[in-house]
């Protein structure tokens, strides 16, 4: 049996990979006394009087919504609310399982940008963080900034900003290897979709200087056809001697190419255009932009992929689970910048100078300091 | 220390009386390739498909939404969204606990009755069930007829529905001790809000033919002051005499009194007045209508309250966590007048000849066949 064919089987037997469990057994009249009436009025008063406490008495406390509208899921594109369900499910089972953090899947049945944050405005008292997921770009962005000016708890579209964060941890530690400047590098990202305008905002916080922004047209410049908002915020900050081309005309001379868009688009010849010791990090699923064998052979230093059957996987789970420990344990009602760039930092520092090396740049997913490292350095940025 | 101390120290303590657990552990890199990606896009492209999939491969197949607006919350009244959470999780924990059903707490942090069943539908695709909580009258009728019509997965608003359920199980078991026939007995039910309507209802269409309700002014007639469409409604079913006076003017030779209104609203007079047998439901909490011992000293026959320190207990946890139980099992796309009939049936008879009682008419809550009994019977009226 294949693996998808054992996933489709195990699907069936589990009927939902989630359950809710009570932390306390109800096997008396006094039980029910204390967790349900007449008892629980009392924690109901407290917070009606003090709005706060309901991070004492509640599951808001340690709970957050995994929220999509079910309008880019995976690699399957627009496939609705209820088919977004498992991966929601699945998201949530890796947030407890990772982080310890509850997590409940919310899937909207609607992909109006407005009908969406006001749906998530009203469903949020029961959750202390809200994550984001598979939500189309560009109404992915507004939709979040929207429910952050909104909320006073933290709101987080984790494929934008968790796969920066690991974007960034995995070239934090190729330059280690490298002894490229963060000043001097030349990256290219291909894919102006949530990850790829994510990933931009983040290097370039982090020190970044020189970035180019790609699509399926090419090089995003002041000529690009088809320049909507956030491309335009975009070329203010990228591509600033307003170069246009193919990614092959990017790729000459950079360092490092980021992948977060279509399979098989960067060839062994443009691999060989780019500076010494290119570092490729071609994420597109399940077929990467390039296979990390065809990048060796034309020369690549590091080669990382989203896949785990590769070495240097970037995958965001070693991000989202300790992101929101943190922010829960720590009260935090923003994740912000600086916690992205800490927790980058973090992930990093956990590979050791021993063990840091071409192929293992990044910390396992299965670490179990991984979720703890992540969680302190959010921790230490919360005001 | 006191219940309700005890019962304040154990949500702190508890930080939240639910929480969401993965049924299969993430410990390889296997698990979280069949969990989650690349395996789980196999049930999503099954569901994308074919809709109804979602039930083969989802939490939808188990998992319920408990819905509040915090309007009308226990006791406590309008104490909004988030200090109705302790409420919403016991009932959540409850219907585990009791039904096997899993379910998570949704408090919407809006009143407006357009908004509520808006939001409702659209978080809908991940639940099997809406039940809804705690929710003023009368903007709760409206609510649920529109979800009603609106979703294709049955909604019950338990204040109502389960308050109504246990009340006709607890008189079908009254008219056995009592040999009154259903088509002559006369009955009062003082408190015209979600409880006393959905009563009135559930009993006229189980055959009884003579109610009367009452509401704060005394008895609902055409002379009523503040008559809401609600209760015109009602006096097409109720009072056919169109009678008017206060509540004592009712209870002049009525069989059963059923109180769903305010403390100590009935005196030993007034029973006096009753019919032969009387029978008296005071269901106000923590304090009822009339104290179980004054009532019986006014010659009472049988006397219920909502308390669990008086015999007669009668508690909506015999009948809600069954009724989802059934409805999910079953896969039913309502819970139908028939369901409902069939389940107080179902728990009268669960109290034997031999067991049955002036003090003894309702099976136990914690009695295992109870959400067993309420299911089958829900189950055999699926259409």
């Amino acid at each position: 049996m294949t693996t998808n064919e054992q996933a489709l089987l195990l699907h069936e037997q589990w009927k939902g990979k989630l359950e809710t469990v009570s932390k306390t057994k109800i096997n008396t009249r006094e039980d029910l006394a204390l967790a349900y009436t007449p008892g629980v009025a009392e924690p109901c008063k407290k917070i009606a009087e003090n709005k706060e406490d309901v991070y004492k008495y509640t599951i808001k406390s340690n709970t957050i919504a995994v929220v999509s509208d079910g309008s880019a899921v995976l690699g399957l594109g627009n496939i609705g609310a209820h088919a977004a369900l498992p991966v929601m499910e699945g998201k949530a089972v890796l947030f407890k399982e990772f982080g310890g953090v509850n997590a409940f899947p919310i899937c909207l049945d609607t992909q109006d940008t407005d009908e969406i944050v006001k749906a998530v405005i009203q469903l949020a008292p029961a959750f202390g963080g809200i994550n984001l997921e598979d939500i189309s770009a560009p109404r992915c962005f507004e939709i979040e900034e929207r429910l952050k000016a909104s909320l006073d708890i933290p709101v987080f579209h984790d494929d934008q900003h968790g796969t920066a964060i690991v974007v960034l941890a995995a070239i934090i530690n190729s330059l280690r290897i490298t002894g490229k400047k963060k000043e001097e590098c030349r990256i290219v990202i291909n894919g102006s979709g949530a990850a790829g305008i994510a990933i931009t905002k983040l290097l370039l916080r982090y020190g970044f200087r020189h970035l180019m922004l790609c699509d399926s047209q090419g090089i995003v410049s002041s000529k690009s056809p088809r320049l909507n908002d956030i491309k335009k915020e975009m070329l203010k900050i990228t591509n600033l001697e307003d170069k246009t081309g193919t990614l092959a005309d990017a790729l000459v001379s950079a360092d490092i190419f980021i992948g977060v868009s279509a399979p098989n688009v960067v060839t062994s010849e443009m691999v060989k255009t780019m500076n010494t010791d290119p570092i490729l990090f071609a994420m597109a699923n399940p077929v990467p932009e390039i296979l990390p064998d065809v990048a060796k052979a034309a020369g690549a230093r590091i080669v990382g992929t989203g896949r785990s059957d590769f070495p240097n996987q970037i995958n965001n789970v070693v991000a989202f689970p300790g992101i929101f420990k943190g922010a829960l344990e720590g009260r935090a009602k923003q994740i912000t910048e600086e916690m992205k760039l800490a927790a980058a930092e973090a992930l990093a520092s956990l590979v050791t100078d021993e063990q840091l090396n071409e192929d293992f740049i990044m910390p396992e997913a299965f670490d179990p300091r991984v979720a703890e490292a992540v969680s302190e350095a959010v921790k230490a940025h919360i005001q």
